[in-house]
């Protein structure tokens, strides 16, 4: 049996390099750190072989080589994903398509870009950039996110609420099915509705129904005028009020809404103290950061003063600041973006993306406290998040983080979450981690659902098996 | 065999009335014909019974009886389609949840809508406008279209360009699966990552995955200004850069770009002459309405003022004419909407929506007219169109329309939508009358894919068979 299994598994490297070349195929201990944690470090996989494909058929003869010898392919992507989602299975092939990173085509006409999946989401924005065009999807690991697992994950960012999630900007798809299947559908329209909307389906499965290989993205014209500002209102009602009453006066200009509760505050623009001041006094209850983008260059910048100006003389808002500078936009996004100075002494922690109706956001918080204060005392916990797009984040820490406190912190959370029928993954998915919380999120019919789909698209277990549902 | 049969039936009547009542079930030449057509007229249903469940437990009730006894379940809705999307099979169940026409709630602060599907979309718009929001939402058939009809067909309208489509507005659904099952998400998040997005995937599938029973909609904050223009341009390319220019400039607040070639504005703008003139002289090339929304009351009208000057200064737009009342807004809106006077000499006649990228519109209205001219060299055809979906109607005439005819139309549009890569149905779905086209614009292995998830998520053919798949 050994010598079976052992010579079974020559031939596939053989058919491997075959396909592939042989410099393009790696094995066991040669497999670089990088192919097999992603940013947690919490999940190793040990996959028997890396392959590096050029090209979909490449891609499309992999899998089904893998699927003949019974091994799981898994996509590794830039790795920055927080679920281990995209850490490989052991044994199994991880697939880097880190070689498909091409922009094929931009189309300023139709506003489109074609890209490969393994093209960084930075080098996609720029490139749409130098033709005066938009990529609107932008999220802090932008310089290693790779375009198949931003799609992957249908990530979301800080402009969800003017151009929405990743789903939004994909018009046209191309995935390798678990059966080496090549689905095309690499089309520019907005749109189409000539049957299922499988692209859909396969966005955001995190790689479990098929591997996205090429995609049509929808691009925006560039804007030309940027304004930002720190704002803080009284409660969380007056800073949701006013960021509605923005959306109506900056009508669609309005692109983000960070909302931060006091204590996360406090905590972010106090350890930036050393370099900034803090951009308004703590203690004024919810802060929020406000950008506005738009066209109209000569009369943005006060249109933006004016909408501001109102929403303090209605006493909306308490107090505000708007930048007057690059350097002062970046000092007001450093309180909501530069996690290190701020929280270090909190580490090691675990951050949450959880989302809700907007507005049960305030009884979420009052009661994931609640519960954490009362099963674990000790416990430091903050909160911040896309307002508009009912998107929480939650940091909690105590110290120490073994597996069991980990497992008691998100039983606490997901627990709450059930409780205002919420998500628990807003935006980093299920992967491996949030698997057993599946539950708290989606009904038993919906989990069938979802292993119905599994099993139709992928019978064999051959695509990321175990990443969303258990195996 | 007849008697068992009969019987059966008579059995099937009685399950139904038991679950929705003895008043809410008709059966043969007591249905009316309203549940038996669409708007075409031409397919038309003989159902054996007529159900009108009050609640999602009936819905799921009667489908299960219907499933036990061998029955299809069709949902008729409000029958504004025009593909025979919604017409019951004969001998089947037609369900019309006319009963189920509440709205459950408004959340202002969450700014979403939970409403049932038997709800007319029409008092969904007004119920929302009371409430100071926008269900941005809006076609021709608003007083008619139901709002699970508006979902099972994923529809579009003017706004898309700035709202985008009805699955854009769709957080959460409440569906019946085809065992009957529940599977109910009534979130109001925007962003949910937690497994495979199933409620994309019933969007837009025309009844035939699952019954839509309730949904929570996004909604906008409600627009204060609104500005409306009708302009003309000297090319195609011209008109799209208008277009990107007015992005840009009114940022987010372009909410339509309605293009029209020159003889349809010409034939529907000169059959409006007995009540109103022109908005401009014809003859100039392409035409656009062009609207924006905003929230800036004092602001907005120069704003639109200066960006359509800016357009006539660079000499990409040639005329341009702002309403300066309702009245002349309702004008404009005419000579694109209203279609009877100008059409009404082409009738019967009819109307495709196909989509393709933006910069292949003019190469396929090209190809169309060749195509066209060479196989009906007496027919006419005109353009008109959502520019920024790249979604294109197509109105096609010749005094009669037989059967051969309608099909030899059809071959014509189709092919040439295939030879760009475009779809066969941007916005009124597949249904009956698209079927034998779902090739053109869809791979083997993309009808594959559909015929696989609906055989795993309705293995009997239980819900609206033979829509959009052949059965």
């Amino acid at each position: 049996m050994q010598s079976a299994a052992g010579k079974d598994k020559e031939q596939l490297r053989y058919r491997l390099e075959a396909i592939v070349g042989a410099d393009q195929v790696r094995s066991g201990a040669d497999i670089g750190e990088r192919y097999r944690l992603d940013l947690t470090r919490r999940y190793a996989g040990a996959p028997a072989y890396l392959v590096k494909p050029a090209t979909t058929l490449e891609v499309s003869e992999v899998v089904k080589a893998a699927a003949a010898a019974g091994l799981p392919v898994t996509v590794i992507g830039g790795q920055s994903g927080t679920v281990g989602g995209a850490v490989p299975s052991d044994g199994g092939v991880a697939l880097s398509l880190e070689r498909m990173n091409r922009i094929v085509e931009i189309d300023q006409l139709s506003m489109t870009m074609t890209v490969e999946a393994g093209c960084i989401l930075q080098v996609a924005q720029e490139a749409a950039e130098q033709q005066g065009a938009l990529l609107p999807m932008d999220l802090g690991a932008r310089g290693s996110a790779m375009i198949g697992g931003v799609i992957g994950s249908n990530a979301g960012g800080n402009r969800v609420l003017r151009w929405g999630m990743m789903r939004d900007m994909v018009l046209g798809l191309e995935v390798v099915l678990a059966d080496g299947a090549i689905l095309s559908s690499l089309t520019k329209m907005l749109k189409d509705n000539a049957g299922y909307a499988w692209k859909h389906l396969v966005t955001g499965s995190e790689g479990t129904l098929g591997i996205v290989t090429r995609a049509v993205l929808r691009l925006r014209p560039l804007p030309t005028s940027r304004q930002t500002a720190m704002i803080a209102a009284p409660s969380f009602e007056a800073a949701i009020s006013a960021m509605r009453r923005l959306e109506v006066t900056l009508s669609g200009r309005l692109s983000s809404f960070e909302i931060m509760w006091d204590d996360f505050y406090d905590r972010m623009s106090g350890g930036l103290l050393d370099r900034q001041p803090r951009p308004l006094p703590s203690g004024l209850g919810y802060y929020a950061v406000v950008e506005a983008m738009g066209g109209d260059e000569e009369h943005d910048a006060a249109q933006f003063e004016r909408a501001l100006a109102a929403l303090v003389e209605s006493r909306i808002v308490v107090d505000a600041v708007i930048a007057q500078s690059e350097q002062q936009r970046q000092q007001i996004w450093a309180v909501r973006e530069d996690m290190n100075p701020g929280l270090a002494d909190l580490r090691p922690l675990i951050a949450y993306d959880v989302s809700m109706a907007i507005a049960d956001m305030p009884i979420f918080v009052e009661r994931a406290r609640a519960a954490m204060a009362a099963a674990y005392p000790e416990a430091t916990m903050l909160f911040y998040g896309h307002a508009g797009d009912g998107n929480l984040h939650v940091i909690a820490s105590r110290g120490e983080l073994s597996d069991e406190t980990r497992l008691g912190f998100d039983t606490v959370i997901y627990d709450v979450v059930r409780t205002v029928g919420g998500s628990i993954a807003a935006e980093h998915g299920v992967g491996i981690s949030r698997r057993a919380f599946l539950g708290h999120a989606r009904s038993q019919s919906e989990v069938a659902l979802m292993r119905t789909l599994k099993m139709a698209m992928d019978p064999a277990g051959t695509l990321n098996p175990g990443k969303i549902l258990a195996p």
